[in-house]
């Protein structure tokens, strides 16, 4: 009940500040608004955006377990031994990478979901909270940086519930969004995230929009998630350059604005502290946001915003494709 | 000899078409006409083309099995349980991938081949359909997601026939033209297609033109295939970026069509549901044909009009590198 | 002896060559000389160039083993099962790559080395003669597409000189340089191809120019190879996109361009029948003569003209790292 | 005491220099100042620098043990069996590779810290002579290329003091800095250096700025490195083809160089001698160092120059993330 409020609240503010944006010449970030061609016509989001886009900031540091992926995993040191420039290249998120992040959206007044693992809010208390004052969204990423498809109900829920207490009692912020480690929920995971007041989860990357699907009856919200524009698939897993990096979201930009002129669209991108906070790549972020600029009709927006956007919405779909797993 | 006269009257209708084109200023896809130089002399293709584009468009989601490749597949799972998130990748071809393609070809009226997996045309049969439904050619892909090259010919003779007949029986269409599981093929295959009235395969890489091989003494074709611009191979194999997709597409045509003034030269381009289907590979792909549209006597066509219009014709080449298996 | 003639012979139709392009206003490959700022001063290369750039032409398809590296290769089927299509890849060196390449060189009146394994003329005796009939180099690059580094010196001489005589036998050309399977010559080679009366191998990446090496106390020329503007280790094994390929061309001909106006200077580059020989990569090559055709001193060579320039000259640097093998 | 002295002295030099070059018009690497828009306002390094560059030169040619990560490596050779190529490749770096570097540097006036493998000088030591003479920084990287982490503190600290001796030796310099391989220290490592009498490490890339951590209680500098625009890292390791790097190397800048503006910010390159040693490399370097000019502000400096000019500044933040070891 009191998500609801809040919904309808954060709702009509989004919405507000989507008509003053239409009011100025040109705004930063949110959405831009002096272009060639104005949009007419149906519009497909509440909103009246022809594209939402929503970063994903993960925040991760500190919670990594010993001989997490990193640039030096692939040769990995015996159990026991430090891999210390593996330590100190985790640790950049902390120090540098959030705090990078944190500056680009301010100057283009971009407010976006930062899923926080547990124990990375503990071991740095100070950039959680920078996050969670900054008015980005607090949402949550397990307890620790760990396996979520094996855990038993009972263990999965503990999990989960544990790291959403760990970062609120730090940020003041209660969770109602979810992302499990690399996407990998249980079958059991959405009715964890129901039984503990969840709005949405993003593990999934099916649509290019959000939808419905029913979990023991009731709705549950998914924002798609991307391994499309997703820093650490493509620039530590598929080893493409930053400038790759930033061709890829302006191709997928342009497609999906395209797009959003005869249905509703939505691009994901995600970042995490390590990897997209490096200085190349806040670079390519804010070229693409200046690109995104070009045109109107483009809004940033964050998760739970998106999810109370269109939860009572009638247009939005509803896809039960793991029904036998929700029921 | 059903297919025979179908040839025929689909040849026709293609040089008439290209006609057609020819008396328009610019037209969208199929062959474009305004340019700075026209294309005079001697033609290679029956139908006047410089260079014959063919695209295959496989739609092979909810075919595929347990632990199938996807971006989540290096790191397997335990058998048993269900990869949700390389789950939702899939679904993505399905919900996005043929629909965001479905809806390129028809701006640019271009037709295309579709390799369908029996069991994704089972799963999916709206899919199925509307590709049927626009034009497109139906080309059978095996019953399911299944290595080929090592069934017995009884098996794969059964494999083959009963995805030709699923298919047929949601789209209406039965499939002249077949592609293997990787392009796997065993020592049978050819005479398996034979037996079942195929009249092409396409997995062969070793031509940039149609060929004719003897199977059992009769003339069959081949229609090549290509890893070159593909995106399986280069967007999730070779981790390309799709601008790097794009400029591979725009050298390999450069090429070919300057060759193409001087013998027989065919593009072959292949775009898979989950991969082809996403919008920065769409843009891509649009980006290149608009590419192609600036060059007079380019083509697109369905692969199975490519095996009619050259099947009889006496400058189609002949190589029988095979002959040991085929005979 | 027969050699020392024909090398003066050679060395003096280059000079002179070299002197009549200068008389023209442009010529295609070979050498250009019309030029913003014309070439002054001390030449280092007998001819005259400010960088020579020689292509090595690799000629191997119908020599390769049973599950040879190809994109099929990653996944290896069972020994004695047929990859179908990988065969049709190799293939298309003998159809497509090598007269692709060969219609390039010829534009832009280009000589190249090509190393040719003995079973590839075997299997496709008119591609070996076509090589030969242009005006070509015919090198070694032994009997078989096999391991070299591991046999003994009977086995090793025997294996190289059974290569030279079969294609011999095609081309009626004797091969005097050579290049072992992936560059792995034994610690024997030298002095077997010294035995053999060969004047150079190229499997040495050391160097920038060519050099000297004493084997058996007499001068063996090196002609650098190169893994880095090599088709095989970067479009196979990099995975890089042609467009890459053409920029790693021009960034190392721009620096070696401006270095070899004080020092002796030599590009190499690698082309593979089946990889180089694709569209694209024909394409990018295309490019980069052209690319090369805007400076002035600038020469395509033969490596065995290259090694007769030079054998001779004082200024030609000796460089006896493998003493220890070659005494 | 003497290394203070020293200190000093350098700082002053270096803070002379910039003073020097803001007279000029344009100077040739250092910094460059003649700029659109001049900086103004505070500065956060003690020189007035708006971003300091730093490059590390790693020599190491001739130290490797068998088998040692190359082009080759991949597919190694049975032990014993010498690798040839993989030889020749090494050889490179002390051939071309190191005094094409040397050229670049003087060309733009540049400084770098050369790590130098001792086995390295011992083999070349002409070339560790022309490192120094030039005015480069000669750092210390290891008695020979080893693991450093797994040894004891004993023999660890004999490591590292002979590696120093032996290049002390061949070029009358002492290294007061220190890069283990593969950047993997132990968790001794930074007390023995501070035994040894070094000022400052590498090995850590948690901060985009120099800091200090304490050792034993007593101020150590590190001066973070780099594996992002890393040459191993990004050319051997992640396949990037040299435009790619360019790329990266001007989003980095383009990125620090704005926030240099608003604090202390330092850029770190690494290139290795056989790998960023190659003409296609230094081609990028220069372009590089080109961009770089045109802004304000920009110094290049050897790493033991900016441990002394920033290790007895206030404004230098301490960092004890690893004080368990350091205790």
């Amino acid at each position: 009940m009191k998500y609801l409020r809040q919904s309808a609240l954060m709702l009509f503010s989004t919405v507000f500040l989507v008509s003053c944006f239409n009011n100025k010449d040109r705004i930063k970030g949110g959405i831009s608004n002096q272009n060639e061609t104005p949009t007419k016509g149906k519009k497909y989001w509440p909103n009246g955006a022809q594209l939402v886009i929503s970063v994903s900031m993960q925040f991760e540091t500190g919670g990594q377990p010993e001989g997490a992926e990193s640039p030096f995993s692939s040769t990995p040191l015996p159990a026991g031994q430090p891999d210390l420039p593996a330590e100190s290249w985790y640790r950049y998120g902390g120090n540098e990478g959030i705090y990078r992040m944190l500056d680009l959206w301010k100057k283009y007044n971009i407010k976006v979901t930062s899923h926080i693992v547990g124990t990375a809010a503990e071991k740095y208390p100070e950039v959680a909270k920078a996050i969670a004052n900054e008015g980005h969204e607090v949402a949550a990423h397990g307890f620790t940086w760990d396996n979520q498809w094996n855990k038993s109900y009972a263990d999965e829920l503990y999990f989960v519930k544990e790291g959403v207490d760990v970062v609120q009692k730090i940020t003041g912020k209660r969770a109602v969004g979810y992302n499990s480690n690399w996407l990998r929920r249980s079958p059991n995971t959405l009715k964890v995230l129901q039984e503990l007041g969840f709005l949405y989860h993003i593990d999934d990357v099916s649509h290019d929009e959000p939808f419905i699907t029913k979990v023991q009856g009731k709705n549950f919200m998914v924002i798609p998630y991307t391994i499309r524009n997703n820093d650490i698939v493509n620039i530590e897993g598929k080893h493409w350059s930053p400038d790759q990096f930033l061709t890829q979201l302006k191709f997928e930009f342009d497609r999906l604005y395209e797009e959003g002129a005869s249905k509703r669209r939505m691009m994901s991108i995600s970042f995490h502290d390590r990897i997209g906070g490096a200085p190349a790549m806040i670079h390519a972020m804010e070229e693409f946001i200046k690109y995104t600029q070009k045109k109107q009709g483009v809004v940033f927006m964050r998760k739970d915003d998106i999810a109370k956007m269109v939860m009572n919405d009638p247009n939005t779909p509803v896809d039960n494709s793991e029904e036998k797993y929700n029921k």
